[in-house]
């Protein structure tokens, strides 16, 4: 739950102040499954993505110094937690990470790229 | 999508200027039909529910004059949007009103009150 | 998955022959649990839910006797299918009974009435 | 919300005129965001979605010339409204669109393709 | 998720030792929000909530002595989160609690009384 | 809705037999669509995806003969699945298959492979 705002006049009303919920999903890919059957230890996964957005809930990300100078689209947010994930991650997984934003039930945007 | 914050102590990291998309249901109950067999036309609640919402999109409420000095929880906008709703409908409706802000898959809250 | 058209001028480009997908939930309730420790056999409910559907599934319901000159709204539909379920379970079950029909993620008719 | 049959065999029951509730997703992808860190501008999107699915919206797809002699499965009209959104971009966006067309909670189909 | 038997003949199947995943849905009710303007903490329900459930997360009802001789149906179970969240609340809330136990994306059941 | 256990240290909690309730999806996709203008009977794809899920429903995975020795995550009941599938499908479909198994709102598992 942020607020931001979008300076440039092609986000219209949304150069305003404003706000959202993002419901927050990571998929993670890989060609075969590990020796215990699994992509990836799911309470981890949870633990470091909840970890990666500690930092950003409840604030107005117009104030915080990574997104100086920034338009934190959802795609940019997209793109800026599966770069942080992938860091957390810290060699424990290799495949592929697709990171999705929920704004609401008719939008969202992705971001997919490697993890190595 | 907006902003707001939430200056009492009781709410934590929510006391910080954050956000939040909405999605707004409304439900309206009558006992009987009208003569064409509806509840009530879904055209015109649409365009009413759009006419109540639209001077709060995109805004942060910590700035709207009708907010002034008011903790502007989920359930306080709830209520407030179904009063708002109850006047736009300017008795062309009698039955009950229940007004639900979604503020993500697992919190909601609704207001729920007689339209006469 | 229906066909019908809903010839009144209050209904705008609905009055054309159109259709229309609904999900339909029934949902029961009584004040105590029977012995089984349930409201009602979640299989006999589904069975005779199925029931009272077949007829219409795959139709043109301005074709279809018992909906001659009727508006088949979504509403009066819940109210049918209400009705209907009522008369399938012939005295087996005493409580309320609240039928949904969903039209899309964003519009749905209801309604609730007792079973004697 | 349309009216269509099937009239081919393989469909049982659906070869009769009946009707769907379309829900439909359009997801767009690009290798790269764009100057304002968008993959596309959401209102221009929403837009031609809707400008592409006005002629079909209430209609009863067997009397419209465009679909004269062809079966308008669901997978059939993904294409389609695919294909028309491809026209209706008119070279404002590069790289990939995939069209959902959600029947139920239970079924739907996809047409992806690239937009050049 | 939990493992169980409903050893009753009117369960078929469900006699066997199977399990299920369930979304448990707590819903607070008062007619008028408190001096922070709202129903409850939500905090301090979610708390409650998951220490109502620790003890079933995870385990075969058969095996637990609060189960023993109880058909552990959905409908029982939601009654007995419902009673255990009102005994956790020790009168920090007086109002209506709605317990909802979804089983799947077509089967849940609820159970609704009094907290005072 | 099924009983297993996962013996394996890294599963903690989840070593106790338990239960789940998986939603299992079936997509398929092809390059082109069949001359009925469809990917694939959806009536047939539900019946073989019925006949592949009825021997595990109700079960408790642990006794059965088909995964002595095998860890039952619900990343390997994907690909078990899809590949009962695929011998189900008995060559009447050529393209990719993915299916995936919904533990709740909140995880769920994909396999995808060919379908030759």
């Amino acid at each position: 739950m942020i607020a931001h705002s979008l300076p440039d006049p092609v986000f219209g009303p949304a150069q305003n102040l404003h706000g959202a919920t993002y419901v927050v999903d990571a998929e993670f890919q890989r060609p075969e499954l590990n020796q215990h059957k699994i992509v990836l230890d799911i309470g981890l996964a949870t633990d470091l993505l909840k970890e990666v957005l500690a930092p950003l809930a409840y604030q107005n990300l117009d104030e915080l110094p990574q997104f100086k100078g920034e338009l934190t689209t959802t795609e940019y947010l997209a793109r800026y937690i599966h770069d942080q994930l992938v860091v957390a991650l810290n060699n424990s997984f290799q495949g592929s990470l697709k990171v999705t934003l929920g704004e609401s039930h008719v939008a969202w945007a992705s971001y997919q790229g490697p993890v190595s």
